[in-house]
């Protein structure tokens, strides 16, 4: 996998600027970005004012057309009608810009005469290397650099400098997350490109990884227009040790409808972009608050996985509620060293709790000093990784006071503290804990839940090799790469034919075509009970259409059987061809049944999903996912993420089961994914069965779809 | 049922009150209180000032001690040191004080000397009839009658009146709360009583459901002392209509431990507190914030079950998050009218999202005309039964106009209109909801989870009865009631006898104590096949000591069985006795293995447990839980809650599974247990098969557990 990813760094700080469109109203779009650029922003470069109808702006030299100005700008930000936006973005291209913002909406989101408009300008960015932002876009915010390209009057008033990226689609929410940074921390750069003609959020993500002033990347995405440069943009940023958070509209139909509806972008499967997250390291959020909340957690510091929390307060029930919630999310309190535990004794009136969690009292509140001292002793502890403090309430100068010492603590130890500022009310506190950038929450639950964020990513930076990239090829040498594959689709004899050369045991069966033929093929299997299936590539649910018996145990029982399942079929079936009965060993033995499935994704490729056999997939979805190619310690992983699990351990009386072996089942299916990507669009087998420690799995049941052609009903 | 409540409303709103420690020093407990009482609060009655050092505090005469009174205060305010406190209360109650309240602290929360004294206290309640509120507590504030029996310096700035009861135990969470209603509604009523050594959160739970000027009742628990108690208040306020919102800290080993060691309350098992909140009709959340929203919503209106939700918005990014949350939480979006269609063409652009959600686009900010007839269209609809507001940003003049126009829609439509203020900045807009009462929230989820919450209710209420009641005693008649248990722990074959008795299915079966025994038991059974357990009131994991045989097909067979496992289990089962050898008919044919369980729970009675059998239970708690008794429709409702519903219908080729009578076996466990909710304190049936419909329930294997007696491992 390979994306090009254009350097940015001459949109995000150019050395010149051509505004076109460029107004003395200040109403306009184009005043209004005039306005930002000259006025609230310290721009040092080259501008130029381009309008066809002025000759000078609020005492400014204006020219007709880009193409009149001398040198070529690195960036034009384009304020111009509808109508008139691919004239000006041809003569851009033409004059070497290399950068254009296009304000300008009524395009893509209109319907399809306006993404036709949307194909011209990518023509024009193929033609000319011009990279195009937008349209229908508010513009881009470098606050770092005090740089608006943007026609929002709210750029004045936003503008917290800061080490978030935030990366949006729509506007809207991009400037609620930038209002939120009220509460601290900072945007440092806010990349919003619209319909993205052109440029999209992975681009963006692509340059923050590179970027200096910018340590953590947000992002809130309604689709995933491509999906490899995605993936590839994130794994960057996962090297660069860069975290990216992401909200993803479209967890239900009715967001899905509706994100489609807004940005005519594919909002894909749900299940399919969480999976592709988690592999990514990407941290998936459900809300703009959350959002906020565990981008600015990231900022505080490198997560190892290991932190543990100290909980610090001076009431004892938001004491024991931040407990629970801690608890709760699966998080560890951490156990005080005897020296913290002195130290507190030293300070702490004899009645407050001195465990963790700490509960001062608020006797302690009028006494800054003691608190300090407390505070300090639990952040010093070597067992605490994170500092939760939860302010119940407002209560003037004395929760003031409290929340300084936090903000000195703070300045004096590396210990993150994570402040929750619990009250509507907010006072003089609140702002000393923002002013201190310690970015206070708004709740427990919020808090915590960005805690565990923070200790996952932690975790999962541990566990994942920073060389995986999704769709690698593996070993041509392996034995599932030899297997050739026809270019029909299969029947089950067929399909488990297929598994077997790739590695992996399927029962001993016989396909007959009458009576006799059954019962010579029950004796040849010699097997103590078999089970007989219609075989067929047309027929998909075998059982409604009486195709399948199970335990049969003699040659008349086979020979009877072969009968009553061929009249239930020409019976049943409609119709549809099949071109025998299987007579199968049946399993004997104990033996866990698991369902593994890879499935071709549009956006991502191919994805495997893992998960308990039965009803218990159907009903309880527990299963986990994987993007192809699956290693076999990602096979372990993936094993060890479900339910399942545990009864592969051995469960009640059963023998612990052969985990290596489904391992390298899941293995050996990439592998055989791996060598003909184009022409498998799935495989199901359902189920596996995992057999007791070294007796290895079977597949007792399989499908493979050829691509184009019908997919299974699962 | 019968718990008597006090009338407290001479607590709430006395004629006369004492103020016992009453202090001249403004910082002192005794200080405060008087100056709430006097400068704060419009208390109109007789104000009595006690201390034994002064004549007059403040100008006011001053005794020596409440016997000193003429006539007997309704309330006495006790701000006493500890010492102190005993004698003081001793004095009220035989002056014939009604209530009083004890701010002191340092009795329960220090250790079993501070519970002793409190014993002393509930002493004095049973000899005088004085009811006590605390110790160790902030007061008591009336905030609708401006009357606070409090020492806060925090009173004379939390004083938002309102429809909403508060009954907390700890102080700081509900100072939290009530601080929360800077944004709106206000808080009429809040009780705090601490330690509550008499009056406790059910006796102002029970309080609020009678007085009038509370609508919501919102509660906040570390620990729930008397579980019949706070049932009765519960369902008292269910049938007055009135809603009881509650978080419970405890979920968590870390949250529990913390609590207990808080207020020394018996936290409970989360998952039986949040099953008795369930029937009770008690909403349960999880935070602050979350009781805040929750409270809130739930004061708009009356839910009927049946409301589906419009989502309107000025950005389409944000209506379509708004539009996900509404179907990731189970809501319906409403389908609009023509009519309603028609209006809103008229009114917004042609580029606006007219459907549901509705995104008017940003350009309607600036025509506040068109956003209020807009809104008021989707109020109107008359498939709308709550309107979603997100605010995704404060944009000044514009978004307080867009807030302005809502106030003014709310004021003419019944339909409530919950709006969120997404943006960290709060600005004017903001301001006109909290002021226009529309209580803004401060994320889209948190609303749709309280607007979830208040659909819930109300779908409660529509299908629960308000005459249910906990633990009353089924018809004596029924079956079940003629069963008689021994005083002993049972073998599962009495326990299958007694459930026999019960009218349960159990399979035929005959004991026997040696291997020609089980040739002729065999044989007299006449059974395809038979199980083979050992009979003992000592062992309890059978399997584990070989002592079940499945499968036993033939005489022979079970002779040798037989000698198998009474062998094994003497190895095995270190000498704990047995009385023979089981014979029981294996049962053939399709059906659904279940598990049902009863259980007795020390706060709130006997409960029952519904599920899936086999592995689910144990790796999915997917399971239902009841209160006793269960009548047929409570029993339905429990299997329908669980997945397992999706099996018993007829799954993958199953036939339907008889629901009808494995619904009436819950009855049947139930009356069975209400004859002897003293004796039993556990039935589990693991498993119980369902047969296809019409074949019945069998009871496959059981335990009974006496009272006192080992319980079961389960």
């Amino acid at each position: 996998m390979s994306h090009s990813f254009s350097d940015l760094s001459r949109l995000v700080l150019p050395r010149s600027v051509a505004l076109v469109g460029a107004s003395d109203r200040p109403d306009s779009i184009g005043g209004r970005a005039l306005d930002n650029l000259t006025t609230h922003s310290k721009f040092t470069g080259q501008l130029h004012l381009v309008n066809p109808t002025k000759t000078s702006i609020a005492g400014r030299p204006c020219v007709p057309s880009v193409l009149d100005i001398a040198d070529a700008p690195d960036l034009a930000v384009v304020a111009v009608k509808a109508d008139a936006v691919l004239q000006v973005l041809e003569d851009c291209g033409r004059r070497g810009v290399k950068f254009a913002i296009v304000f300008t909406s009524g395009f893509g989101e209109t319907g399809e005469e306006g993404r036709q408009v949307e194909q011209q300008m990518r023509d024009i960015v193929a033609r000319t290397g011009m990279r195009i932002y937008g349209p229908n876009c508010p513009g881009l915010n470098n606050i770092n650099a005090s740089l608006g390209f943007t026609f929002s009057p709210a750029f004045r008033f936003d503008r917290k400098a800061g080490p978030i990226g935030l990366a949006t689609q729509g506007g809207g929410l991009g400037r609620t997350f930038v209002q939120a940074m009220e509460r601290g921390v900072g945007t440092g750069l806010w990349c919003s490109a619209g319909n993205e003609a052109d440029l999209e959020v992975s681009d963006f993500i692509h340059y923050m990884a590179g970027a200096e002033d910018i340590r953590v990347i947000a992002t809130c995405l309604e689709g995933i227009r491509n999906g490899p440069r995605f993936m590839e943009a994130c794994l960057h940023a996962a090297r660069q040790g860069k975290p990216v958070i992401a909200m993803k509209i479209g967890k239900s139909d009715y967001g899905r409808k509706a994100a489609q509806s807004h940005t005519a972008a594919i909002t894909g499967s749900a299940e399919v972009n969480s999976a592709v997250f988690r592999e990514l390291g990407v941290i998936e959020v459900e809300d703009i608050d959350e959002l906020v909340n565990t981008a600015s957690v990231m900022a505080r510091g490198q997560p190892t996985g290991h932190e543990k929390i100290a909980v610090y307060c001076f009431s004892g029930g938001t004491a024991a509620l931040a407990a629970d919630k801690v608890g709760s999310a699966g998080l560890t309190l951490s156990a005080f060293s005897d020296e913290t535990t002195r130290r507190l004794r030293a300070q702490l009136p004899s009645y407050a709790a001195m465990d963790n969690p700490v509960d001062t009292t608020a006797d302690v509140l009028s006494k800054p000093e003691i608190g300090y001292e407390a505070l300090k002793a639990v952040c010093e502890d070597p067992d605490v990784g994170l500092v939760l403090y939860p302010f119940p309430i407002e209560y003037g100068a004395v929760t003031t006071s409290a929340a300084a010492s936090a903000v000195r603590v703070q300045g004096e130890v590396a210990t993150p503290i994570v402040p929750v500022w619990m009250s509507d009310k907010l006072g003089g506190g609140w702002n000393e804990l923002v002013n201190g950038g310690l970015m206070p929450m708004h709740s427990v639950s919020a808090a915590v839940q960005s805690i565990a964020r923070y200790v996952d990513h932690g975790r999962w930076k541990q566990t994942t090799s920073p060389d995986w990239r999704p769709l690698a090829l593996a070993d041509p040498a392996s034995p599932a790469l030899q297997t050739e594959l026809p270019a029909t689709s299969l029947s089950e004899v067929a399909a488990k034919d297929i598994l077997r050369a790739a590695g992996i045991d399927v029962p001993r069966s016989l396909t007959v075509d009458n009576a006799d033929g059954a019962r010579q093929a029950f004796q040849s299997l010699g097997a103590g009970a078999v089970a007989m299936k219609i075989v067929s590539t047309e027929i998909l649910h075998k059982t409604d259409v009486g195709g399948v018996r199970l335990g049969i145990s003699s040659e008349d029982a086979a020979a009877s059987a072969y009968e009553g399942i061929v009249d239930s079929v020409k019976r049943l079936a409609g119709g549809q061809a099949f071109e025998g009965v299987m007579l199968e060993q049946m399993l004997e033995g104990p033996f866990v049944e698991v369902v593994v499935g890879i499935r071709r994704d549009e956006s991502f490729g191919h994805l495997c999903t893992f998960g308990l056999g039965g009803v218990s997939v159907e009903l309880f979805k527990d299963v986990s996912r994987r993007l192809l190619p699956i290693s076999l310690p990602r096979a372990h992983a993936m094993i060890a993420e479900t339910q399942c699990a545990r009864l592969l351990e051995g469960h009640r009386g059963k023998p612990p089961m052969d985990v290596e072996a489904l391992a390298s089942a899941l293995v050996q299916l990439s592998e055989l994914v791996a060598r003909h990507p184009d022409t498998i669009e799935e495989i199901e087998i359902n189920p596996l069965a995992v057999r007791p420690r070294e007796q290895g799995v079977v597949a007792l049941d399989a499908v493979i779809s050829i691509r184009g052609k019908e997919p299974s009903a699962w």
